[in-house]
C-alpha cells in the first residue's frame, strides 16, 4: 500500500465506490463526499486529501482541513477504508499521515463529528483506539435517534 | 422596533458597525460576518436573516440556517444587538422570530457555537435564560484558553 497526497480526477469513481462499499452512508452523504472531491479538483482550497492505493486501486482516503476562526484546530471530514483492502492498518496509516501534516502546519487539535448509531460503532472504536476522546454527544442531532458524537485528539 | 425578514444591500454598513460596536469580535470574525451578508445578497442560499430596525437604523440581527445532512437541525450563526438600541428585548424578539421560522419549516433543534471566554458571559447567560442548554464544552477549541461552548434548544 502507498499513500498519495494529491487528489486526481481519475480518483472520483473510486471515491464514490468506497463511499458506497462501506455501507454506512446514505445517498445525500455519498453525494456530499463526491462533491467535496470535485470542489477540491476545481481548485477550492482548504481540503487536504491523502489517498491509500493498493496495486493501483484506491483502498482508503482521509480528508481534513483547518477550522476557520480558530488557531490550530483542524476538522477531520472523512476517513474511509475499503472493505476490500488487503493491506492491514490502512485507516491508521491515513490518520498518521494527517497528523504529521497537522504537526507541520502548527495544528494542535483534530476534531471529528460522527454518528452515535450502531452502524458507526466500529468507527467510534477506531477513534478511541487511536488517541481520540469522545468530547461531546449531542442527542438526536442528525435525526431522531441519531446523536452527534464529537471526538477530539490533541496533536503533540 | 420593527423586524424585517429581508436583507438589503444598504444594510451592510450597519451590520459591520454592529459587529464592531458589540466589542467581542476580532477582525477576522467581523470580516466573516460581513461576508456572510454579502454572500446572501449575492444569492447564496441557506442563510436566513431577521433584522431589528429602530427609527430606520439597524439595532439587531439574527442569521441562521439548516445544517446539511441533518433532519430538522438548524444552526444559529449570529445573533447581535446594538449596544445603542433603545428598545428592550431586541435579542429575545429576534430569537423568537427565528424559532417561529423553524417551526414553520419543521425545525426541531437549534444549535449554536459560542466562546467560553469572560467576554461572552452575557451572551451565554442570554442563551440559558432563553431555553438553551449547554450541551458540550470543547476545551481550547478556538485557541489556547478559549473553549467552544455548544448550546442547543429543542423547538416545540
Amino acid at each position: 500500500m502507498e499513500l498519495r497526497r494529491i487528489l486526481r480526477r481519475e480518483d472520483l469513481p473510486g471515491i464514490e465506490k468506497m463511499l458506497r462499499d462501506v455501507q454506512v452512508f446514505n445517498e445525500d452523504e455519498i453525494i456530499c463526499g463526491v462533491e467535496l472531491a470535485q470542489q477540491t479538483l476545481a481548485g477550492e482550497e482548504g481540503y487536504h486529501w491523502v489517498l491509500a492505493v493498493e496495486d493501483g486501486a484506491l483502498v482508503g482516503l482521509i480528508c481534513y482541513g483547518t477550522v476557520p476562526l480558530t488557531q490550530g484546530t483542524w476538522d477531520l471530514y472523512w476517513i474511509l477504508r475499503s472493505p476490500g483492502a488487503v493491506s492491514r492498518g490502512v485507516a491508521k496509516a491515513l490518520l498518521e499521515a494527517c497528523e504529521e501534516d497537522l504537526r507541520n502546519h502548527g495544528g494542535r487539535l483534530l476534531v471529528l463529528n460522527t454518528s452515535g448509531t450502531p452502524a458507526y460503532q466500529p468507527a467510534r472504536d477506531f477513534y478511541l483506539r487511536n488517541g481520540f476522546e469522545l468530547s461531546a454527544r449531542l442527542k438526536e442531532y442528525y435525526r431522531p435517534g441519531d446523536d452527534l458524537c464529537i471526538f477530539t485528539k490533541q496533536i503533540e
